[in-house]
């Protein structure tokens, strides 16, 4: 990977309902490939997808119970990556295992964490809404890009894009370019936060009429999480350009949710997962299946832009931006990622890294 | 660029019919990625295709009169390639411009001058003859070529390809390849021309029967300008192998004029445009057809050699040629090119320069 | 070539019945262009493919008699790879020529040996069944891969892999993996034979009741020649596991051949050709293509696995293979390979082979 991407954070790898059993799922992960199944018990696996013996993908094998076999030449593997067998030999040798990653379904996706099993913590999952979750009504899908990951979370942490990028579908305003929101750092990420006056809302259905209260997080490694919902007219002004104090919150309308993951498949590939829909009783399929027309062309116009800035990048000898005062949030993410990074990297090789301080 | 192209010249961006406001036209010339757009009072302005702030292509943006906004975060962009507005921050810093190129529309093409724009000289611009010329017949169209521009020059440098290349298209004798033309030294260019005895000549319509008088100039920085016309017979041998005087010129029948341009995309992907047709009087929309015909056919066997020749090239550790005597005129636009490349680097780094020569 | 190759060996660049006169035909082996073309007499040359003029590529040319000439700029090449006549000069020099090829039509494929054209002898030409045998009914087929050769020769030399790899074309039991063939070395290559007693047999048609001797030599560069065949119940065990003695083979039943051959076409593609059928009197046309059915299938199979397993080693920083007791043969081959290799390297430069021995 050309560019640094923090290991110790749980990746999406894909939408639990589509790991069946019996069915291996070959995806790769900051350029590592790993082969996903789902074993008798129920459980879900996630290995390296490559044999030892002669490097074939395991993701082209064979479920058995718990484990799963190369259809190679037949090597078998434990769930923990460990070979358990070799058709035709007795020995097997103790390095004979690929790697195993820490893996877990939740919200509807499957997380893996690519830093060093042992070290995965559960408790580090975002809260996204699962499409299961009975108190929303929401719509999925996906999109692959031919571009680097990072380029997309830039993206999500600037909506000042939404005016001129999203004129089309969203019909944004200039006015997400023209102001600033409330940009606010959290542990491993960063909030996004402002007022919608009704002038400046955008042609979207379903909410009422008032001031919307729009707010995100982006956090580690790319998830994006994000509420809006109506007020009376006049509640920003009330609030002098505040949160709506918890009292008021109940009271919303047209209240919406969105859980979008960016995942990087390879150095110049990233995988783009999203769902989106009302709150159950502030809307319907109807809502819900109208809000995913404007997102899928929403997300195409992003995919659009982003993927003609990476050709223009990779034609371009030194690449180097000039940062504008909309940058803030994506500055403040991308230092979360460096220094992660950097702790990671010091982790791994303490020396190199004590003489680089000292 | 692998190989070493001539800056300080006008190139071959495009039709100026192609070119309609409201509408930024990417092209790629040298390597560098390029906008072009026509502004609200109809000029034409060339600006590199890369916005200062995150590298977006401009030319994804939007014309606003005389000025282009990048659609990516809303940069405003003067003609000239300054910054003149960043939505929602006051300062813009002094150095937030993209290259501006010197750029003019003349007979029917778009030109753009790939060195200094101080520099730009429109009479150094080819006397090429516009779609709209009221003395000519033309019909016109363009290639995209997956190989580099030079082999394209080369190729329109040394017609002895004809025999071969256009054994079907054009119906030309082995005499192309069997006789040479006279190779004359221009200041920047080369010129090509010889007498065509009827048994020579091509199987083109329109020419009134007699010994045909083919010249081409071949000049900077890859622009073939051609006429060719029937006299009675004899006249070849009448002028002894030479040109026509000024007096006969007006008694030539069947007369034809091509312009064509080679412009180097990038490394290896070049686009080939070209006109065609007869003197008006000497020939109507119909003869204009039928050349452009064979031309389409012509073009696209050029086309099928060359690319193989560039996949032959590329597969080859270190490709070497073997000129023949055909291959005078080559070496001469070549040399030319070279020397003028070579002035550029020159007096772009004067003292490695004068390092080298002392 | 990232892998080294033997060059004094026999590749099959084609079958002899692609080989129309008038039709040059490009083939591309160890990376290097060829052309071969039948003369007017009805031999066949093979010759660099590659223009001493300006590299354009000889399969473009025009057969004239027993040369070839380049269509681009009319260079004639004699068959053994000089140049003969430059149209409209007198003079040729004396090193313009291109390299020709040893070239042999034996068994219905067209031989090139691609070490010194001197040192190509006839007699290492392995003994594959031409299509035209009287002897046998076989069909044919070829398959393109994007994968390095040696990788497809591997495979054919383990077919511990029928038990995975072909367990829905083949049908064939997991015998195949947990039990290892006899493996006899040969100069050239690699004998692998196994009896098949009754519940090990595959599910092919034709076969009469029995026990199956099955045994096929891989020899240099990448030719396997297999023949089975059945023989009444309990010949295996009567023969102690060892060949069926020849008074013995006369007896055999639903006697099969297959020749197939692997040719390294660039570092990442390979050409594999194949023939399969009965013995002429041991069954008919409608077997063979059934046979020739399941074989499609079958390589399709393996190509599947060996292109995702080229994809793997392509995404592996430094790819190593961890070896099992069925390798016996793959190691045994590429041993020879390499050994050939490096006497061929040793040959050419002889200096400093010694100095590595010294």
């Amino acid at each position: 990977m050309s560019y640094t991407y923090a290991r110790n954070c749980w990746y999406v790898a894909g939408w639990t309902h589509d790991l069946k059993s019996d069915r291996p799922l070959a995806v790769s992960i900051l350029g590592e490939p790993i082969v996903l199944y789902r074993t008798a018990s129920g459980r879900v696996a996630a290995l390296e997808d490559r044999c030892v013996h002669r490097l074939a993908p395991l993701s082209l094998g064979r479920c058995e119970g718990e484990r799963l076999r190369c259809m190679n030449h037949g090597l078998l593997y434990e769930a923990d990556g460990r070979v358990v067998e070799i058709p035709g030999q007795e020995r097997i040798p103790p390095h004979a295992c690929v790697r195993g990653y820490a893996v877990v379904e939740r919200h509807g996706w499957v997380w893996v964490w690519m830093g060093e099993a042992v070290q995965a913590d559960p408790a580090l999952i975002p809260a996204a809404v699962g499409l299961d979750d009975p108190g929303w009504v929401l719509g999925h899908g996906q999109l692959d890009y031919a571009a680097e990951a990072r380029l997309i979370c830039d993206n999500l942490c600037d909506f000042s894009h939404l005016s001129y990028v999203h004129a089309n579908s969203f019909g944004a305003s200039e006015n997400w370019a023209r102001t600033r929101p409330q940009v606010i750092a959290l542990e491993r990420g960063v909030r996004f936060q402002r007022w919608l006056p009704g002038e400046q809302r955008m042609r979207l259905r379903g909410q009422g009429v008032g001031d919307v209260w729009s707010s995100y997080d982006f956090v580690l490694p790319g998830i994006l999480l994000m509420s809006s919902g109506a007020y009376p007219e006049g509640t920003a002004a009330a609030c002098g350009g505040n949160a709506p104090p918890p009292e008021l919150k109940e009271q919303a309308t047209g209240v919406t949710f969105t859980s979008q993951a960016v995942t990087p498949l390879t150095d110049r590939t990233s995988r783009y997962f999203f769902s989106w829909g009302p709150r159950r009783g502030q809307g319907d399929e109807t809502l819900r299946d109208a809000l995913m027309q404007v997102a899928f062309q929403a997300f195409g116009e992003d995919r659009t832009i982003i993927e003609a800035q990476q050709r223009v990048i990779d034609a371009t000898p030194e690449p180097q931006i000039l940062p504008t005062s909309a940058d803030r949030g994506v500055t403040m993410f991308n230092n979360i990622v460096r220094k992660l990074a950097r702790l990671e990297a010091g982790a791994a090789s303490p020396v190199s890294e004590s003489r680089a301080m000292s």
